[in-house]
């Protein structure tokens, strides 16, 4: 089974999150482990509803490699860790490291940053979640003031996510963090994520010109 | 190295956590599988900073199995997953599945029913999660009314982890959900999850005697 694997996302979204659908993720840790890949999509129109068989809570992106059908972008990010040295070391200590790095920025960071997000765009920035955020954030900074890497000594999947989830983040509303600005500055320049960056946006571009067709 | 597991965890907790603690997580994983396992811990006073060294958000649990050590209850539980097929099957279909949901339950649900009973217990019942946390414990309720377990047709440790994320979710307080209920009541009667429940309990009840003497 040497399928290519196949990123679904969906095929056209607005402006705004134009460069942060997670699709973008999963593109990266190909690109960053030189896995071949190629996107399909789902309909952005009735998306609640139209894939519910594929990612049961109407959102994207999921995953086809071969036999395996995964959704949950971190689950599909240690799916394709395992495919490859580049996203995470083969030592054991290196391997739950770099595991225990990805839960954190799934449980302890984003828990946190997506609700206090998603409030804020609600029109409740002073929300009840700010002070809980910025304890979380300032921990990540002290320990990336430290550190140049989170997991393992080196670049792994688990900097890559880290990196997603606070690149959302206005980290420069609720103090001053200058290791974690640097870090996502670091992770952001990066030629994989440059190249899916511009890959991501370049494909909703595309698709306005279809629906204006 | 064959050392035991050790589980880290709070010396005390005042009554309305206890049976909640996250290392039951961890403990219900442990006797599911077989594995023995003893339980340390740190001090309540003082958790903020007093093992940051372990756990960058002063949270617990915490576990060390050996040379390896890791915090995040969900990166554990896929650590204990990966040494007993009780836990997770070896197929890597089953093994996948498993992890997805596991991934599910903290970042598609948890993000959701934490930030809700976060900011419900600093007094915002109604605080503008309430509308996303009732999509997504409908969509679950709509999985369990269809099967029994989450992943590969049988109990796994995807399960574990979403009948305690559900079980601290007040499942009736905004819709009817008798399948959410079932699994709950199903899975924490299971003879591990009793056993590991009571065994919380008891070390805190133990922890009242030692600060009262």
């Amino acid at each position: 089974m040497n399928s290519k694997l196949i990123i679904w996302t969906l095929d056209w979204v607005p402006d705004g999150p134009r460069g942060f659908v997670r699709d973008l993720r999963l593109r990266w840790a190909a690109a960053e482990a030189g896995i071949p890949y190629e996107v399909r999509t789902v309909a952005f129109e009735g998306r609640e509803t139209n894939h519910l068989d594929r990612q049961p809570f109407g959102q994207v992106p999921f995953l086809t490699d071969g036999d395996i059908k995964l959704f949950e972008s971190g689950a599909i990010l240690l799916h394709l860790a395992r495919k490859s040295e580049a996203l995470m070391p083969l030592d054991p200590v290196g391997a739950a490291e770099t595991q225990q790095w990805v839960i954190a920025a799934l449980n302890s960071i984003e828990m946190v940053t997506v609700p206090w997000w998603f409030l804020k765009m609600t029109g409740k920035e002073d929300n009840g979640l700010t002070n809980w955020m910025d304890q979380r954030l300032a921990r990540i900074e002290t320990i990336l003031s430290e550190r140049d890497w989170l997991a393992a000594n080196r670049f792994t999947v688990a900097d890559l996510l880290t990196a997603d989830v606070l690149r959302v983040t206005d980290l420069r509303a609720h103090g001053h963090r200058p290791a974690s600005e640097a870090y996502v500055e670091r992770l952001t320049n990066r030629p994989a994520f440059r190249k899916v960056h511009a890959e991501q946006i370049a494909q909703f571009v595309a698709a306005d010109e279809t629906r204006q067709s």
